[in-house]
C-alpha cells in the first residue's frame, strides 16, 4: 500500500475514431473492452486499485461521455468525476484536478494516468507506480519513461540524462515524433524511453509550476478552484473551461520545467494504438488469428483479427493479415498494415452516413 | 406468342450451400435475389411469361419450400405447384410434372427450366425457346446446349452431331466433367457445347422414354398418375416419392435415347454458380468492385464483392478481390478465387452451429 496522500488521475476525455466501427463518438476507445474482457477504463481503474482507495481516484472525461463513463465505473463516488465542458488539451485537465486534490489534501501527491492504455506486468506497473509516488513526493515532476520494444516514429521519446536515486533519471530533454532513422539509432542506443504521457507530482508542484510556466491557465484554475469553494464550481467550469489555453501538459511544462525526472517502466505497455494493438494483445492461435466475442470459422487463414458481436459466425476462407470488425450497422475489412487508414473511412463516413461515426 | 400446347415446368427443389450465408436451408439460392432485385425462381417465370401464361407453368419444389416458393409467385395458381416429399433427382420430378401435364393436356410440349439460372439476353433466350417447342412437337426430345465461353471443367458437356434441320443438331454424345485440357479443346474446337439441363420434349414423348429405359420409374409414375385421376394424388406422392429410383434426367434419358436432339443457346446464359458469379454478373464500379445492398465505403479497392444487408456500412481498405457477404447472424469473408469452398466453411458450421446452415 501507498501513502494515505497518493491519488490518481485518470483522463478519459479522449475520443478518436481509430477503433471505428466499434468506437463511436459516444463511445470513444477508454469505454471500449480492447485487449480484455472490460473496458480500458475499467482496467485503468483496476490496476491502480491495489495501491490507491477509489475515495482517490479521479476521472476526468467531458461531459459528453460523462454518464458512460460513470457507468463504467458504478463504485467511484459521483464527486470524483470532472466533467470538461469541452476538452482543452491535457495542462488544463491536469490543473484542474490538481486543484481539486490540493483542496482535498494539500499534501496529495498525484498519479496521472491515461485511460485507454493496455499493461501486461501488473505488478510490475504498481512497483513502478510505487517508486514514482516515492520520487513525486519530494516535490519533482516524475514522467514515466518506457522502456522502447520498436523504433516508434507515432511517439514523443525522452533522451535519460544523468541518475538521481537509484532507478529515477533527469530527462535530458523531450524529443518530438522522430524519423525512422533516429527512432532506430535511439533504440540502439540505450539511452532514449518512450515518453508514456503517465506522470505523478504533488499536487502544490505542478500547480506552482504550471503558474510559473503557464500564468494564464493557472489564472483560470485558481478561479476555478475559488469557486469550488464557495461551492459555485460547475458554473465557472461552465463559464471559463472553453476559454483555457488549450496545450499539453508535455509542452507547457514537462519541456520547460525544473526538477523533471523520469522513471523507467518496463512492464508490457501499450497504447492499443490502433486494430493492430488488438490483434498483437490478443489470444492468438497457431496460426495466430486472434479472434474477440466471434463465433470464428477459420479455413486457411493466418494472422487475422476477428471481431463481431458475441455468437455472430464469421468465416474466414484463404485469408492472411486482414482486420474483420463487424457491429450490427457496419463492417471494416483491412490489412493488418493499414490499420491507420480507418481515419480515411470515418472521413468519408461524416459525407455519406455522419451518424455511423 | 407460342402454341396453346407449350408448357414450362421450373425445376426449383434445390438446395445448396455455395450462397451461404445468404442461402440457408430453408432458403436456397433460387429463393434469393441474386444477380438482379428479385429471386432467380421469380425470374426465371418472369423470363417464360411472355411466351406460356402462368395456367401452364408448374414448378416443382421440395414440400420444405412451398410455402416460401408460392411467397415468390403468388400469381400461379396453387395447383401448379407440385411438392416433392423428398428429392430424388431430376427424371423422377420431370416424370411427375410430364404425367400431371398430359392429363392436362394430352398434346402438351413442355420446357423443362432450372429455377437458379441468369440470362442476359431475355429475347435471344425466347428465341431459343420457341425454336426449341417447334423442334419438341414432333416428339424429338430436345436439349439446349449453351455456346460455352471458357474452358469449364465443372460442366457436362455435349458433342454435336449432324444438323437435322436448321438450328437442330443431333447430339454425338454426352461428356461427364471433361479435365483442363480436354476443356480446352472443347472451347476451341467449336464442336461442343455446355449442357446446361434445359430440355424441351412432349410430356407423352419424355413418359413413353421413361418407360423405355426406367421401367421402374415409370411405374412409380403410373401410379402416381391413376391416384391423381381418382384425387388422391397427395398421399400417393407421400407414400410412394421416396422409393422411386433417383437418378438424373441426363443419365437416365438423354444419354440414352433416341431422338435426342440440341439447339444452341448463346444468350448470356449463367448457372449463378458462386459468390463469383454474383460478382461477375454485378454491377462493376470502374475499380471492378460490385456491391448489392450495402453501403460501402471503399478506399483503395478493387475488384471487390460486397453484399450486406441495405444500409448496413461495409469499409473496405486497401482489399482486393474479395468476396464479403454479411446478413445479420453470420459474415463470410474470401478471395474471389476461393468461392467454391463456402462449402467447407458450411461443413464445419454443420459441426459448431447447424442452426445457422
Amino acid at each position: 500500500m501507498t501513502s494515505p496522500h497518493a491519488w490518481a488521475v485518470v483522463m478519459a476525455g479522449g475520443s478518436g475514431t481509430r477503433f471505428w466501427p466499434l468506437s463511436r463518438k459516444a463511445r470513444p476507445k477508454q469505454l471500449l473492452p480492447l485487449a480484455g474482457e472490460t473496458s480500458l477504463l475499467h482496467r485503468t481503474v483496476a490496476r491502480i486499485a491495489p495501491l490507491i482507495p477509489l475515495e482517490r481516484v479521479l476521472v476526468v472525461t467531458s461531459e459528453a461521455l460523462l454518464q458512460a463513463s460513470r457507468a463504467e465505473l458504478p463504485q467511484l463516488p459521483a464527486e470524483n468525476f470532472l466533467a470538461e465542458p469541452v476538452g482543452r488539451n491535457t495542462a488544463p485537465c491536469i490543473g484542474w484536478a490538481a486543484a481539486t486534490i490540493r483542496r482535498r489534501d494539500p499534501d496529495g501527491v498525484m498519479a496521472v494516468l491515461a485511460a485507454d492504455q493496455h499493461v501486461t506486468d501488473e505488478d510490475g506497473y504498481r512497483a513502478v507506480c510505487l517508486q514514482a509516488f516515492a520520487a513525486a513526493s519530494g516535490g519533482a515532476l516524475i514522467t514515466v519513461g518506457i522502456a522502447p520494444t520498436r523504433p516508434e516514429t507515432g511517439y514523443g521519446w525522452l533522451e535519460l540524462g544523468d541518475e538521481i536515486e537509484p532507478g529515477v533519471r533527469a530527462v535530458a530533454r523531450f524529443v518530438e515524433k522522430p524519423d525512422r532513422g533516429r527512432a532506430e539509432a535511439y533504440l540502439a542506443g540505450g539511452k532514449h524511453l518512450w515518453n508514456g504521457g503517465q506522470f505523478f507530482f504533488r499536487a502544490d508542484a505542478i500547480l506552482t509550476a504550471i503558474a510559473s510556466l503557464l500564468p494564464e491557465l493557472a489564472e483560470g484554475i485558481a478561479a476555478i478552484d475559488a469557486a469550488a469553494q464557495r461551492g459555485e464550481e460547475d458554473a465557472e467550469v461552465r463559464a471559463r473551461y472553453g476559454s483555457l489555453p488549450s496545450i499539453s501538459i508535455d509542452h507547457g511544462v514537462m519541456e520547460r520545467a525544473e526538477k523533471v525526472r523520469c522513471v523507467v517502466g518496463d512492464f508490457g505497455w501499450s497504447d492499443v494504438g490502433s486494430w493492430t494493438s488488438a490483434w498483437e494483445l490478443g489470444e492468438q492461435d497457431a496460426q495466430r488469428n486472434a479472434v474477440d466475442d466471434a463465433l470464428a470459422v477459420l479455413i486457411d487463414a493466418r494472422g487475422n483479427y476477428v471481431r463481431a458481436p458475441a455468437g455472430k459466425v464469421v468465416a474466414l476462407v484463404g485469408i492472411e493479415d486482414l482486420i474483420v470488425v463487424d457491429t450490427p450497422d457496419a463492417l471494416l475489412v483491412m490489412p493488418r498494415s493499414r490499420a491507420q487508414d480507418v481515419r480515411a473511412v470515418v472521413a468519408e463516413l461524416q459525407k455519406k452516413a455522419p451518424e455511423r461515426v
